[in-house]
């Protein structure tokens, strides 16, 4: 199916026009745990108002001792003003004893992986919804390869981070299997943290020794 | 100072020869919570057997509803066998009401972001004990700007993820601002995270629809 050939209800909300978003039927609004109405909504105002969608996400870390440390995450800009989340979430990093740590949370390197898969399946949920498609199932497995002769600084060679990231997706729904694929597919493309894995983000470090 | 006028007690681990580190003395191994004895000879240990850096991180992601699902991360592989960490770590992710979700966790970006300074800051305690620097305070705070007109498909000359990212480090200990600079400095050229989000790394995306 090329996206000339989609219908209205097939669209991705990211595909459709704000005129079309509002023709959605507000009698099947909620599919997947997804408010469509609101979705569409949301699309509707960002499109007349661009500006709102400027975010600013943040972290806040602080070591606790040797390679554990916590980060707290609270506080956000978006749609024009400060925000915080429900919650204040925390959450710890840590090496196992194998890489000389204590092992009090996952790696750095793992919150990465997880950060990928949450971001495509996140995506899937609205994205099906859009497409009038119901689904049941998804469940993920993401690996990532590492060398650490990389950041061990054993072989210039190898770099510090994964040589390659694989996700396998099981999904399943009230759509034909081709029409699942389109939707990962849809998903993968429109997820930022897949964009920010695969094509690089500029870092700034700024160091402040009081 | 530049590289060459480093006294061994100044080189990072990573550039320590595995006879330098060797000679670490045993009678102040620890330093900043890393046992730098462990640190020098599981360095040495790679160094005679490189293929034992070869690790495998994993996630396992499941949809909830809507934006929210639940990672687990418990297994990886190191060090030539499939190892587990003490306890199964679980995070869920999600997205605030104004992005259509219900807030049961950060989203996907934030996780990143929380990756990077986590990355960073495990990698300065390491760097800050091979240069015989007590670190006393660790703290940062990570910031990313995006502009969701990207993701919600509204514009085409918006990247999906974030446009850049920046990083503040609060860093005191026992040594001149100038070597605590340098200790950022070197966590951040050894750091695999900070490698994956300003390098990129290929992602494969397989599908199955049982």
């Amino acid at each position: 199916m090329t996206t000339t050939e989609m219908t209205a209800a097939e669209m991705t909300a990211a595909e459709m026009t704000a005129a079309e978003m509002t023709t959605a039927e507000a009698s099947d609004s909620m599919r997947n745990g997804v408010d469509t109405a609101t979705l569409f909504a949301t699309l509707d105002a960002v499109k007349q108002a661009p500006q709102a969608a400027r975010f600013q996400f943040r972290a806040h870390n602080q070591w606790v001792s040797g390679t554990h440390n916590r980060t707290t995450i609270a506080d956000y800009f978006g749609v024009g003003e400060e925000r915080a989340h429900e919650r204040t979430f925390v959450f710890d990093a840590d090496h196992p004893a194998v890489l000389v740590g204590q092992d009090h949370g996952p790696t750095p390197a793992e919150f990465v992986l997880h950060a990928l898969v949450a971001c495509i399946t996140s995506g899937l949920a609205n994205i099906a919804a859009a497409r009038r498609v119901k689904l049941t199932e998804v469940r993920s497995t993401v690996t990532g390869d590492i060398d650490l002769n990389g950041i061990l600084g054993l072989n210039p060679g190898v770099r510090n981070g994964y040589e390659k990231i694989t996700v396998r997706f099981t999904i399943k729904g009230d759509a034909p299997a081709e029409k699942l694929r389109e939707i990962v597919a849809q998903s993968r493309a429109r997820s930022a943290v897949y964009d920010v894995i695969t094509s690089g983000v500029p870092v700034a470090i700024e160091v402040d020794t009081p």
